[in-house]
Parts: C-alpha cells; structure tokens; sequence
C-alpha cells in the first residue's frame, strides 16, 4: 500500500472508496452488536432465518450480509451465508477468541467526532477536543476501554509472559502502571505463582483490572496503586514495570520524566517493559503501527508512535543499560525490553 | 475481496482496520480540505513548508502526511512527501480532473449519522433518519450533491452521447428526470447542437444545473422543468428519456410507476436512458456496484441497487420493446438503453 506504482492508470475509485470507509466501520459493528456472526455460526443462513433470529427486517440483514460478504467477513452461496475463517474465530461469540466488545471502543462516539475535526487538530497539531485530551483523567473512556479490549490482550500478555520467563516462578514483584483491565500483569501473575502485581490506573478502571484478577484467581496477590502515573509513589525494588500503550499518549520529554521515575523504582537489574506501535525509522511502515499516530494527534495533545531509535535513546537518557526490541508475532504492536 | 481463502490463519488484523476505517475518510477529507495535495503540486513537500502553506502545525501535518503516504496517496522519500499518480491527476486543484469537491456530499454529516444508526436501519429495513428519507425534496443535500458531484460524471456522460451517436446532430426532445447537476443531459446538448433538454429537478437543484447549462454554452436549449418526477407533468414525443440514478432510490413497485410515464413521454423508437449501480446476480459483485445498497438501505426507505434481471423485467413490464446493459469503462456504474 506505501508504495503506488507509478505503471498503475491512475482511477478515481480508491478515493471514492477511501471518502466512503466509514460505512465499512458502520457495517461491521453494526453486525456486531446485532450479533449476526453469533446467528450464522448457529445454524440460521438465509437473510429470512437470520431476521428472525436477531430481530431484523429481511431486507435489512440481507443488504448488510451481501455488503459483509463483499468485504469478505462472509462467504454466499445462492442465498445462504457463511463465517469467513476470521469471523468464525473473532466474531463468534461461542469461540473463545470472541472480541466483538473492542467494536465499542474503537467505533467510541467520542473519537469519531474527534476524526471528524481532524482538520483541526492538524491545524493545531492536537487534539481538536475540547474535553481535553485523553490523557486527563476520564473515567468513562478508559473504563470501556479496560471493559471492550482485553480479548485483545491475550496474545502479546502471554507473549511477555514468555519474554520474561514467567514460568520459571521466581519471586517477583510487578508494578503495572496504567494497568487498564490489568491482563498484562495478570497473565504475568497467572504464569508465575510467586509474581506480586502492583496495579496502577484511575479508582474506576482499577476496579475492572481487580474484577479480572478475582476472575483470573490472582486477587490475593493483587494490589490496587489509584492515581496518576505522574504524581503517585511508585514504591520501589521492582523485578518488572510494565509500560503498555502508555508512551504514545504523551511528548517526549513527558515520557522522559515517566521513565526516570520507572528507572527510581526499580531493583539493579530489573526491567522495564513496553508495549507499543513502533514504526519503522521512515515512520510510514508497517501500516497499523505507523497509521496509530493518526489516533494520537487527534486525541491527545502531542502523543504519537514513537521509532524504536527515540525509544532507545530515551531509555539511555534515563538511566537504562540497553533497551532490546521484541516483535510479538502476527500482531502490529511491539515489546521493548530495557534494563537497569 | 468477495472470496476469503480457507487456508489464510485468521489474524484479527482486517477485523481491527475495517473498525477504524472510519479515520481513513477522515485523512482524506481533511487532506482535501486543508487543500494539502495542491500544495505538494505547487511544490512544497516537507511537513515544515507544506504546515507553512496551508497554515497548519508543522506536527499535525507531517502526522497527516505519513498516514496518506501509508495509504498510498502520496510516496515519502527521506523527509520530502510527493503525489501519487491518482492524487496529482484527481486530488490536485491544478489538474482538470479535480474531483476534491466530491468529499463534501461522500461525507455529508447527515448521511454519516445515518450510517452511524446502521443497526436501527437494519432492524427496520429501511433509512433510521426521523428527517425522512432521501427521496423526500431536501434542497440543501440534493444542491450540495449537484455542486460537489458534477467533476465525477464526466466519463459517463461522454459514454453516454457516445451510446446515442450524439454528435450525429440529429434533432433531439430529451427529458433529464431529477437532472441535480444537469451534466448528463448538458453533455449531449454539447455533442448534439440540435438537442433541446428538458430538465425536471426541485426548484434550487434546478438552478445548479442551470448555472451549469450557461456555463457549457447551452442554455438557450435548456428548459426548466421544476417538481417531483411523480407528479409532474414530463410532456410528450421525446427522443430520449434520461434516468441517472434515480431508480435506486426506490421500491420496484414505485420504479415501475414511474417508468411507465417515461414510456408514455417517449416518441415511439425512442429510449429510456439508465445509469445506475447494476450489481451482478449474486448481488455481492462488483464491489463498488453491489456495495452501493447499503447506502440506500441506510439513506431511504425502500431502495436499493437492482440487477440488471430486475431492470429488465420491469422495463418489460412497462411497455418497452427490449432493454441492454453497457458496462462504462473503469467506472462503477452501467447504462441501460430501453427502447420503446
């Protein structure tokens, strides 16, 4: 997609379709919370059955359903629909992979409309929200976000949990700072009988992360830390600190100062762990890790997905040996390891 | 697209891209509007001069400009962005081809919020706007349709008084029903120097395409016929009756009534011209072309993309003697040519 071919008879039909993505967002979860992917997997095929499963007008699940097949979440045959192999696995809820909940945060009323002013935010250069931007606390937001996303966790949590050799079972004690729904230092804590978790985040999104421990059988070597990142005592002789999707809220000289403070805490050759979008030094690949600044500009103040170049550098500057960098398979987002 | 493979592993990857396909509009439209693709024509092509330029944030700009660049709207060499192929032909205020004005009525707010009601309009089966649907007058969506939208016809229209043999110069009666820019019937006027057009269209729509007919040097053949193609009288003994997407806006039932009074309005031998979104039978191809009902699913009560079967069956029906489709090189939509 970087790279347009210059042989190519240049066609108006990719801007049409690009000024018209939205509807591809619109229609997926609108399937979603409709839950047609549920219907088919149980057995209903026609746009007839299916209406009368979720609760529809025939004409309506049969338009939707022809669109979902064009792009390619369905198959047709005659008049009978099908899973693709991806909604099968991700948008069945009886599959175990199910992560139709992160519809909601990722189609978030909020963000759309900020998407909508994004000529503004590229004329001041951030968010165009007059809420502020989504680093303050908001509750609301940031719950959901802890609620809808963390199917999506599971991949890069047990990814971290390899990474760091959790299963060894030595004695730990994690502090996870923007803990969220907390599954990055619970998958720890899972894998690891003798690892404590420190959980940091905002009183609310806090209680989700402690919701999930209980549900994780973890909670008793669980402790909830409330507060700001920036103005809460860390504590200090940490093994690990766990940094997932924080830094891309915020400037470099603010993630600076978060990292000196992260540096304080932990024990001599402890660890930090990012979780993050890198991009590639050109900062136009791969596509989802570099596309994710796009998010920051329009909804913080001055985040954006750092280069692994800036991350190292920052690391040094704080204090830090060496910082190592860990693609987690088949997934956009990357693992920083860097050491005390 | 319409074809998932069986043996692709399922990545959450398009499930993610397709939620958030929503910011891709959103870069186009703002990149458009910012007028960002002219100034790199024009010859800035850093975020530094480009930001200087349009009068924007260095930050914002070169954020903007990396995830266009990931889109393939424009190629990135060390810091310096430059045109793709498609956005200097379609995207730069400088070329003819210009079609920037098209975004305004592709991400019109109400049809976004429409879209954004997905569900309800699948439920229902039928458009969840309480303003009523798109085929109600509505003069300020039909005008910003006709403004933004004329750069687009241009292939059909030539296609069109190709189809007809219009620079034959015969003298031509032709009726343009709901003509919105006009640019159809203005085009044959062009061809044919003996071609007089009626145009029926709301009262302010009408006064679009009028501005249009001074402007191509055709107005003393261009007559006003202001009204709704239901109820107002079309006249007798033309040449050719143009239908440019109307159809798609309605029932078949209701589709039929009308074409039952353009067959009255024709001269006999005369013909009933169709331009449309003809998907094929399976209804799921070709994309663009069978994409297009959920736009109507969303935007009206009852109407929708039809096949060509269902063309021709209603034309039968109607009176007409025989009706045949003609796909428009490189172009979404087809004509149909239904003689009486």
């Amino acid at each position: 997609m970087a790279t347009p071919t210059a042989t190519t008879r240049p066609s108006p039909e990719r801007i049409f379709s690009t000024l018209t993505a939205y509807q591809q967002s619109s229609a997926l979860k609108a399937a979603i919370d409709l839950d047609i992917f549920t219907a088919i997997a149980e057995g209903a095929s026609t746009a007839a059955t299916l209406a009368a499963k979720v609760g529809a007008a025939e004409r309506g699940v049969r338009i939707l359903c022809d669109y979902l097949t064009i792009q390619g979440f369905l198959a047709k045959e005659g008049d009978c629909y099908a899973l693709s192999p991806e909604s099968n696995v991700f948008l069945n809820r009886h599959s175990s992979a199910w992560i139709g909940s992160m519809s909601d945060f990722l189609t978030d009323p909020g963000h759309r409309s900020n998407f909508e002013a994004l000529a503004q935010a590229v004329r001041k250069g951030g968010t165009p929200s007059t809420a502020g931007d989504n680093t303050k606390p908001n509750d609301e937001l940031w719950v959901s976000f802890a609620r809808s996303m963390a199917p999506l966790t599971v991949a890069a949590a047990e990814f971290i949990a390899g990474l760091t050799g959790a299963t060894e079972g030595m004695p730990w004690r994690v502090l996870d700072i923007a803990a969220g729904h907390g599954m990055y230092g619970i998958t720890l804590a899972k894998r690891n009988p003798n690892a404590y978790i420190v959980a940091l985040d905002w009183p609310s999104v806090l209680e989700v992360a402690h919701e999930n421990a209980h549900k994780h059988g973890v909670a008793h070597r669980y402790t909830k830390r409330p507060g700001s990142a920036f103005e809460t005592e860390f504590g200090n002789g940490y093994d690990y600190v766990l940094l997932t999707n924080i830094y891309h809220h915020f400037d470099m000289p603010t993630c600076e100062t978060l990292t000196r403070k992260v540096h304080t805490a932990l024990k001599p050759g402890g660890k930090a762990i990012t979780l993050e979008f890198v991009p590639n030094e050109d900062r136009v690949s791969p596509p989802l890790a570099a596309s994710f600044s796009l998010q920051m500009l329009v909804g913080t103040d001055a985040g954006e997905a750092y280069t692994f170049s800036q991350y190292e550098k920052m690391f040094a500057n704080s204090g830090f040996k060496k910082t190592t960098l860990h693609p987690i398979p088949e997934m956009p987002q990357q693992v920083l390891v860097s050491e005390k």
